[in-house]
């Protein structure tokens, strides 16, 4: 199947689509070196956002000149950045018509990585619930959740009790609800699942661990940015989630953490570093936290990588999360109708919820020779990703990926599959031994 | 005491030991944004390199160009940062003369801050010593040490046994031996001591406490970069350490951490997360650590700044440690002199060793008015520390500090306390609370 006139009407559709599109002109405000590159892996490393670039060469040099100095401004920074989340807009900053993530000032701060926030969350929790050895999360949570609750579960000698998952439609609450009792300290999700785009019902979730007496800890990292995340709605107690995704603040870019108000000055953080302490700099003997959301600091703060934060974070919170997600959604939608007609018919099998309230804003298709699809399609100008077993996954960040941008990729990908030239490609990953 | 004759000559002196320091030309290597001030702090935070304000620039159009693709290159920046800190040359490297850290590659590797590195090194410690119940640190530790070691013992049921310390001359081996016993799981003090600059004795500490089978945890933050730190010689098990003071990485550079190599294999670091997954991509059910120093890491690694360190470490190494201990001696023992000759008389007693063998690169002043000589001093454009309860701390870091900045920076000090200058700022250093 090559290009034909029902191609030429389908593109012009997509054209229309971006014609009309609220957000087409956040487009402008990311870098594109290579204008004819087709992104489609933005959850997994977002653009660079031209003010970030600027605002890295001034944070470089504001360290250069200020020295030491700089601290006077750098102290508050993690804070700032986390408040940004929240649609908290700077001094002199431009209106936020919507934070990413639905919560109060003073209950987000940028610090460490997901990973090491899950664990001193996810520890927080079990000493916040001392007579209970049940942490609940789901078989198919994204590894790095899996392993840390493992790690933690052994070593304090808990059962990690796993929820049994559809990996393309995600959690179920009865599922949730089934694996629950009232030995059950910590129920721990992503609010998107990393594969399928699953969104997890949050606010139903939350509640049904709450019944049980249980905390809850979701990581948003597929969902800040692409999604609303009603932390304060939704009553969660704990979350973590990563910046480097729908946030755009680069590679390996600081995560954060969320602690709802009332649980903060009662949580104990089990990494008790220096940032999180009242006074700092009176070096006191004894560890004596502040009682607010800067508690759960350690070490000192990124303070670089933090502005690329707080620019990502401004950067969304002027989209405002309801459209962008409602760009998400039509992004989304619009992908699934093309594979519908044309992937399907190659072989490819949606493996993303077709209900657009029920996903983030990715897609993916399971095909049996996804590998070496998506190698060829790499090849062919347009950036998908992989994911074990057999998943080619899409992502479309709507803060700057266009419907042309979508059709363009999934007529690749059809036709090069049409064309057979993926089987010039190993059939898989190669594994490391 | 004004300007003197004397003062004239004294001058000429510091400026001919610059005329004659086989290091002076690492000064054109830093940013002087503004070539009259007088930084003597950079033992808190380091100046920028001028080769890593480019190479962060490169490093975020790397992100904005290659995307995704960036990783084939960033996946092992980690672990590149690490070896370059114990002197191996980058592919097309300037030869090293001598690294910040005699290790061998493979035993180093940069992640997350010195906080967290220790919290996990000390509970790895603790698992690998699992019949004993006693910690061991020094009572003038630096905060963040002491505060995380005392979290991890209150989690374990521990007990964490001080060392009582001369605060101005760091921890005597004769203490630490009388404080060690079969108990003792684990010895984790610092190797400079933050305030006073004194050097403990890596070597026959390390001795003592592996007589007594204990492991040992060393904090190279004040010494890497500044005297040597002979890892391997001293047999030390494990180090953690910070970037952006001698190494020159930036304000919050992510640190790095040392594990011999015997006991990589064999530890349980208690973060079990993705980045030290054997095979990670393939995600699979269960963690799987690697056996190398991998394993010590946790969440995605922080691509930008470790670009940073990269550069700090080579710009280190390039210069040679040793070479660079050298000048930090010669700075030091100048800056007693003149201490003792022009500040003695004015009330500062010495509170740093005053064997040049004994101390690293910094030398602290006890004053009854350290803190407002300090804020006098800053006004005067002249950049200090200030650490409780009443030292002025002087950090002289080799690479750009010049004997003429030692002269200025104390004949100003001189100066202005002998006309009472220091007494129009508060008296104390004002409190949280």
């Amino acid at each position: 199947m090559a290009s034909t006139d029902a191609d030429t009407d389908r593109r012009a559709e997509a054209a229309a689509l971006d014609a009309t599109d609220p957000l087409a002109h956040f487009r402008d405000r990311f870098v594109f070196d290579d204008p004819d590159l087709i992104y489609l892996d933005g959850n997994s490393l977002g653009r660079l956002p031209i003010a970030t670039r600027q605002r890295l060469r001034e944070a470089v040099d504001e360290w250069g000149g200020e020295l030491i100095r700089g601290w006077h401004r750098w102290i508050t920074l993690a804070r700032e950045a986390g408040d940004a989340l929240t649609g908290v807009p700077g001094p002199g900053g431009v209106p936020q018509p919507g934070g990413a993530l639905e919560a109060d000032p003073g209950e987000v701060i940028v610090a460490d990585s997901t990973s090491v926030n899950l664990y001193k969350l996810a520890a927080a929790a079990l000493d916040a619930r001392p007579d209970r050895r049940v942490i609940v999360t789901d078989d198919d949570n994204f590894p790095t959740d899996r392993y840390i609750l493992a790690g933690l579960a052994e070593q304090r000698g808990c059962e990690l009790r796993l929820i049994e998952t559809d990996i393309d439609d995600g959690v179920s609450l009865e599922r949730v609800r089934a694996t629950l009792d009232t030995q059950t300290a910590l129920v721990s999700l992503s609010h998107v699942a990393y594969r399928s785009g699953a969104l997890a019902d949050m606010a139903a979730i939350t509640a049904a661990a709450h019944e049980v007496g249980a905390l809850t800890l979701w990581d948003l990292s597929h969902s800040a940015g692409s999604v609303p995340v009603p932390l304060r709605s939704a009553g969660v107690d704990l979350a973590v989630g990563c910046t480097y995704k729908y946030l755009n603040a680069g590679p390996g870019a600081p995560a954060f953490l969320y602690v709802r108000s009332e649980l903060q000055a009662q949580l104990r953080q089990p990494i008790w570093g220096w940032f999180g302490q009242h006074d700092q700099f009176a070096m006191g003997p004894a560890y004596d936290p502040v009682d607010g959301i800067e508690r759960f600091l350690v070490g000192t703060a990124p303070v670089l990588a933090i502005y690329a934060v707080l620019e990502g974070a401004r950067l969304a919170a002027e989209a405002g999360i309801e459209a962008i997600a409602a760009k998400g959604r039509r992004l989304t939608a619009y992908a699934i109708e093309l594979a519908d007609e044309w992937l399907a018919p190659l072989g490819f099998t949606l493996a993303t919820p077709r209900d657009p309230e029920r996903r983030g804003s990715h897609v993916s298709l399971q095909h049996r020779q996804a590998w070496p699809a998506c190698q060829a399609l790499i090849a062919a100008g347009v950036i998908p990703d992989f994911r074990d077993p057999d998943r080619l996954r899409l992502g479309l960040p709507p803060l700057y990926t266009r419907f042309v941008d979508v059709h363009d990729g999934l007529a690749r990908l059809r036709d090069l599959v049409a064309a057979g030239e993926h089987l010039a490609y190993p059939a898989e990953r190669a594994r490391v031994t």
